[in-house]
């Protein structure tokens, strides 16, 4: 459906798949002042902290590829050309050498089933620290090495019509979570509600006077209670509007090489709270004793379609003329003018007849079922980041106003459950979903674990090759899925056993009815950072 | 909030609150064609049917009340002041002799606490028959008896601004379902899939050429099913509609004699399935076994907040100058221009700071907390039928775009599930939960049968006093809230043993400090109609 071609993504990503450089700074803009957000500051390199993407032992391999994958991979240029082949299909993870993913992450993927010419997703795994600004409270603020934050970042970027949307996300997003965040460095380790007002901005008044900052203490009391969580979710949340921002800014500027967007699925580890953030039918879940809890929602068509209706309802020029918002079973047909056929309003979600006219045989703005399911006859997702050039199939008319960038944001205390060592967090995009199911997984994580005695140190060490405990695939009961577990060496340095799984998904060519996308996921249960700031 | 006084009801409820004569055909101009729904019929008169309205036995009082109560009180003119009486605030419920209410439907209500002139709420009763129209597909149609439709109907209209709408609404919301489902009745009662297309209407193409039938056997395979259940459920959401065009209608002719608006909160049985419909912040739960089962939420500026914004972001004329979209934590001081101040904006679910500008110091879209929370600081509810002429205090902005007359329909199929004779279902308007909730309602659901003898057939018929099992004031300690079983004698030709509860609200007026208003319920738990059509 979203069939072009991504062009010119060499240019931005600079030194090909395996283990580019990362860029000191960003070769990008910064975000200007874009209303209502405050305007952050140019994304910058973070310093090297233990575990962060600047300490990775990987190589630097000169090839220009045609396509990238996460730096975390340290494909060498047979990797990547392995990882690029549509007939094979190789399962591509984290080598057993070398660095591994902090917090004892798993992670595999696997190319697509020749949708599109290259893999277009792209993933993340970071832990990031938080400089805080020059004290926004106006307090003055003794000099500490402990006044920065750390948190965790895991990133899913599902891509599509084009690699360049995945690929700017997976470098950026968490850059524009660390800006957010900044102001909230001392806001965050302080235990009293935060303030209601700051000081303003540089230039603004009341900048530098501390008398100007408006905390509870002197606010009315009738003023609503924010918690230091919601702040974090608004700082999630703003950060993928900017993201978006400044994508639609690089598209203006770099053309094509923005092409295409992304369902974007992220994980923030903040002080004690896991923060899962998705926009796009992404999904994540948590395993906890056996019990699965969900941790996102997908939002498609069919999930966003009384949103996307009442858009259409309430600003019919976003439809051209050539859509209609009313929903039909299927699409209305001329010689059916005057019947009464069954119709769904923005309002409804039952059905009704309704008289056909003429503007009834225009296309539906949401039609379709399941994974057929499509916004203006084009695009399968809802939400996520890019497409801002992303138009009607043989016309001029833009499908961005109906994609929303915002996430879904669901918070997980890990301080208020208790975890055994096989609880797992994973992430997967649709591909993994598409061909297994929760309760499959559960039960996968399960069988593989107990497998191991409790004691067993092995069964939190990296493992080189797939262990058993398939999963079959349900059209020729090959064998689709495995799972391992994996440790990161540092895991042996906490006190509780901890168990953390990657999976490996491994659907053979021989299945080729079976739609299949890359998929990722990461795997997680340690309760605290492995390097705290 | 709302003070406005309801006046000239007495113009429209022509024959007082005890047991007014009802109009054959409402006093009420067919509805119009209003696209998208089918036009429906002007409303008639249901034949009489074994308990339905017209075939109580009430007493026609002559005199003009100045409100009105509904009929199946059958008050006096000594009760009908009583009911009137700030001071007493006693408790009406349907009298132990004459007509019951079907379904073995338990009543109580009381007035409200001086918030307004009069009780300004209502609620109706009934069973409806449902005549199909001459065949909508156009299939040759047997003459048979049988070919009509029953439904069961529980309505709750929490008024505000006027008594008005909720007399309305009580009179004629059931008739707009019936209405509805008119073209329904052959279709439900036939197992195969509800077809696609309808012939048209009387006077368009089609309409009595049963070739034009386009079934589901004659459409793309492609297509999507709709169920009879969705079915009922768009009837219902579009009568809720037409029935807000009709008050719209009404008030334009009628003015002040509509004035006002209501939440509303129905049920439907039919053919098996209860629907649950609310408009509001008026609850419905079922206690089965001890558990209970949520059939509705509630609608109101902190649950709607981000339709509410998003509203006033994609119109934001709608805000007429005055009003901002954006929510803060209080209202914004014009000192406080160029700080920083917490926000959250309709896409965030979060908060985050942005710098203050001029624009923000308008009064906020949404504001307050709980019961405090108001749109546009006027109303606190966001959905429910009326308020056409609603406007800000001291402005002439509407309020009514930012309401929606829509309703959520729940569904309970009743034969899913195994029912023991302590099970009930239990409407209320917002004054029975803001002093009891669901856990403690089952509670004294349990309670009190539990204090019978499981086949003592007494726990099944009305009482005429209250029965102990009182809840208590959380304020003083007082009896807040008592409740009896009570029964139709028809209960007793149906084989199962069925209980019925009605709720009796007590609450005194030494405790002023507490907001209460007028409250209502039905209980409920026959798994099959008494008066089966």
């Amino acid at each position: 459906m979203l069939n072009r071609v991504r062009s010119a993504v060499a240019h931005l990503v600079s030194s090909g798949g395996a283990s580019p450089p990362r860029p000191k700074s960003p070769d990008l803009p910064s975000t200007t002042s874009a209303p209502p957000a405050a305007a952050p500051e140019t994304p910058k390199s973070p310093p090297a902290r233990p575990g962060s993407e600047s300490g990775a032992s990987a190589k630097t391999v000169e090839t220009r590829a045609s396509f990238s994958r996460p730096t975390f991979l340290q494909l060498s240029p047979g990797g990547l050309r392995r990882a690029d082949d549509h007939a094979g299909r190789a399962v591509q993870s984290p080598p057993d050498r070398g660095r591994r993913l902090p917090w004892s992450t798993g992670y595999a993927e696997v190319i697509n089933a020749g949708k599109s010419r290259h893999n277009e997703d792209q993933a993340c795994c970071e832990v990031v620290y938080v400089e805080g600004r020059r004290s926004v409270t106006g307090a003055p603020r003794e000099p500490s090495p402990s006044q920065g934050l750390c948190f965790y970042y895991w990133g899913l970027f599902d891509g599509h019509a084009g690699g360049g949307a995945a690929e700017m996300a997976s470098r950026l997003l968490h850059r524009h979570i660390r800006e957010q965040l900044k102001d909230l460095v001392e806001i965050l380790q302080d235990p009293s509600p935060p303030p209601l007002c700051l000081p303003g901005t540089s230039g603004t008044p009341g900048c530098s006077d501390s008398t100007h900052l408006t905390g509870p203490q002197s606010c009315s009391s009738s003023q609503k209670e924010v918690t230091h969580e919601s702040l974090v979710v608004g700082a999630i949340e703003n950060a993928f509007q900017l993201m978006d921002e400044q994508m639609a800014r690089e598209r203006e500027r770099r053309g094509h090489q923005v092409e295409g967007g992304c369902c974007a699925l992220v994980v923030v580890y903040l002080l004690g709270k896991v923060y899962v953030a998705n926009a796009g039918d992404s999904r994540a879940i948590i395993v906890r004793n056996g019990e699965i809890i969900p941790m996102s929602r997908e939002f498609t068509p069919e999930t966003e379609r009384q949103r996307l209706q009442l858009l259409g309802f309430l600003k019919p020029e976003l439809l051209g003329g050539e859509f209609t918002h009313l929903e039909f079973p299927r699409r209305v047909q001329p010689k059916e003018l005057g019947q009464r056929m069954l119709y769904r309003d923005q309002n409804m979600t039952g059905w009704a007849y309704k008289k056909i006219e003429l503007e009834d045989l225009r296309f539906p703005l949401v039609c379709g079922e399941g994974k057929k399911a499509r916004v203006m006859a084009t695009i399968g997702v809802t939400r996520g980041l890019g497409d801002h050039n992303l138009k009607v199939c043989s016309s001029t008319l833009p499908i961005k106003p109906f994609l929303s960038c915002f996430p879904e944001v669901r918070v997980y205390d890990l301080t208020q459950y208790e975890h055994c060592p096989d609880d797992v967090l994973v992430l997967g995009t649709d591909g993994l979903w598409d061909v297994t199911n929760d309760c499959e997984v559960a039960a996968t994580v399960d069988r593989v674990l107990s497998a191991y005695e409790p004691n067993d140190p092995s069964r939190f060490f990296f493992l080189p090759s797939p262990l058993l405990s398939p999963l079959t695939c349900p059209e020729c009961s090959q064998t689709l899925l495995k799972l391992h577990p994996s440790a990161d060496v540092s895991s042996k340095l906490v006190s509780l056993p901890r168990s953390f799984l990657s999976f490996r998904f491994i659907h053979t060519r021989h299945l080729p009815n079976i739609s299949m996308k890359a998929h990722w996921h990461f795997t997680s249960t340690h309760l605290n950072p492995l390097f705290s700031p």
